[in-house]
């Protein structure tokens, strides 16, 4: 026996392929390009796996490391397919999957004073290779205000409200800004959530957010309807999870579209 | 206008059909006959969802949390496919689903020295209702030691090990104890864990495990061969996620398999 | 050498002493008693620690485990000073400490319709022992709602809410009710929150919780006065998380009181 | 009644002073400066409170945010002992507190083929200001493999091992390079991971561990050793958490330390 032999590389009889293999939860910085021009430096979290055909034992863990080191100290988004098309070639595989998930940060005006901060929102990258070519999903959530129609409709004053996350996965086949994606949701929720609010904000907020009830199903079929009216945009999920404020538990609703043309 | 109007009764123009709506994280008490003629009591997380047609405003929330409430204090896993069956009726909905999961203990008899202790799993109930009958899949998450086949077979002493999660979700069309699905994948771990251990229970959990290394990709094939043996299992995934003791991210496969009779 | 010699047991030259070893995060059954007399069962996350001189190597971990495994299958809250004691002597060390933490359900009535449903609080008993005695700490997280002050105040109409988490961590001389604990919490929220709501009751909710706004800081306040006043409560912690429904960071408060006579 | 009266101000008269209000995990970009001569960009969580004397109403929750969005987009780590300080002054206060938390990323040169990865570690900084000054500590969580003493000598063959959490906690009067603290407990370990390991590394680190076993007594005991001999460290925590492989639990130990010179 050579002292250290590739066991991976020996063949297995038990003729089970495995649909995916690779590691999981590994951090990395990484830069993403802004829409207003800059670059933003976070850190994301991957998943990348690959197929594992049946009469491979094992396979090379240590090569998805190598690609996710083999670039600059930050990897690059715009690297994001470079990766999966390297990935299939380094493993020898014949699909391959990664997601990537990182904060990102808007500057943000308030509404009124028009006082900067930044806001979070979760983003991710999902991306599928196979001899069909490659398919990536953006995956965006959104905190945002929700406030019930109903509470607001059947009480003397005041509504119910609360931050919900608004998550919205698309696949495209152009090119669309995380700014914009992210605009898009925040235009149909009770109201967009800021870092930074003077008090004429919070005034402003409060009461856009009470002049625009939406229940968790509106949430979602408003998103839904402008997805639709997005040509840039094929298959899409909403999903909207409203952290009730009267209750310890979520209201959350789903839409699934699969578009024709796409 | 009604003071209390039925808002989510109105009708809807928006001509979007929601996929899923209802409620998310909530916890309620539940009992689990064991497999031992006796009944555990336990405590599950549920989320409870139904769709809705595209002309109407909205679902009927408290309808879920009254379905929950409406049976003893503590919910019998029994009454599972009672509860899809009345989510459907009482929303007025045509397709619903539930997804359940909790603790469950199951008590172990120490390898040598037979010392009983009680160790607890993850379990998921994940039932769907519709015009074609009610489906439901059951996952358990089984922490196991895996040990490393490589490590070992280079190293000159010692090779590394971890603990893992074995997930397997499984499709029945009858039914299988908890204790014996986990019983399956017990048997194909490098070894079994357990919550208490003697010192001669120690030597021995550590020797087996050295003398039955597998890798994440053995893992899950090996579990996947037993699933395909077992008549009573239709489709199925298995994952296993391995908490790596030398890197700080996780090794990581997946089977998923749609057996044909079924 | 005994083939299973007891390395714990070796004397150990370094002297520096351990304050706190043990076991963390086990899952173990238990019952407790309901303030109307019946018993509820949960699961219980467990932390148990000993101090360990600076002359002996290690200890013995099993032991923990069979502390938690020789009660009943569940172990009655009743139990916690008795296996803080056992803890001492079985592990014969001069300090103990125990933590454990469980989710809790007391049955409520909607405000208005009366209908019932459970609510779950997450409660947790902290323990420590020693030559001096035994000191027992109750902690429970009570999920309200809290409504804004100022945004009701400058605001035209609407004010923004949101869930908030109000802890309470209380050292006692005499036996108090969690029920009880969780009672003078919710009195001083904007509003209690529920599993169940009808619209008659949602509708008294919104309009309560908007006729007693509180700042986080009027919450920890408000519970501190009341605890202040109530004599079987020794030592405390008032902390009040709110989720700001117009953030996406949480506001945050926190008085801690030792009172002069114990 | 000013329309947007400053209701924060008013004054109060419950007699209750707050030892901490403000805002609780809000994120933020940061960088922080390397041992090697760099500049590293990753994102912080912060905690930012600020104590109430009991005659005032309110604290002004905006101004924290101000704090985080006055400096660059991204925060120096070398603005926290200035952001302490700005945080007194603008929110009138005698004491303040502040808690970032970021991964923080290390290259790594493998133990023998010398390939480099990164390695991500959470580091976190702590400071608290009154009237006597500023205190600063520093908390790093290290992932290593421990591998078990008593497994290895009661067993012919392997030894259970792990990943565990190696947390420090230290109060510096000077400055001490993280990389420095993480490289210490490091030493200690059973052995270092890494992100990325080639064959002959397996091979080293799996030999390495099984030559340096230690219980969790032991790591934070030579941790311990080795921070009673830096006089640079005053206070410190070291604790160790090991996700045992064979158990579903974890075991733990802490020694907390106030050295007298400082």
């Amino acid at each position: 026996m050579n002292p250290i032999e590739d066991i991976q590389a020996r063949a297995d009889s038990r003729r089970i392929a495995i649909d995916k293999v690779g590691i999981k939860d590994i951090l990395h910085p990484v830069r993403v390009q802004d829409k207003n021009g800059g670059e933003q430096h976070t850190v994301a979290r991957f998943d990348m796996y690959v197929n594992l055909p049946h009469d491979f034992k094992g396979t090379h863990m240590s090569r998805f490391v190598e690609i996710l080191n083999g670039h600059d100290r930050e990897i690059s988004i715009a690297s994001f397919p470079v990766m999966l098309q390297e990935m299939l070639q380094r493993l020898e595989a014949e699909s391959g999957y990664i997601d990537m998930r990182f904060p990102y940060f808007v500057e943000k005006a308030a509404p009124v004073s028009g006082v900067r901060s930044l806001l979070d929102y979760q983003v991710g990258f999902i991306g599928e290779i196979d001899a069909q070519g490659c398919r990536t999903k953006v995956k965006i959530v959104v905190p945002v205000t929700s406030l019930c129609p109903c509470s607001k409709e059947i009480s003397e004053r005041g509504a119910h409200n609360q931050r919900s996350h608004v998550s919205v996965t698309v696949a495209t086949s152009q090119f669309i800004w995380i700014e914009d994606l992210i605009a898009l949701v925040e235009a149909e929720a009770s109201s967009p959530i800021y870092g930074l609010l003077k008090r004429p904000d919070e005034k402003y907020v409060t009461e856009y957010a009470y002049d625009h009830p939406k229940f968790v199903e509106d949430m979602v079929r408003d998103v839904a309807a402008r997805l639709d009216a997005e040509p840039r945009i094929g298959a899409y999920t909403v999903e909207s999870e409203n952290f009730e404020s009267i209750h310890n538990h979520s209201a959350y609703a789903l839409v699934e579209r699969r578009k024709p043309t796409l």
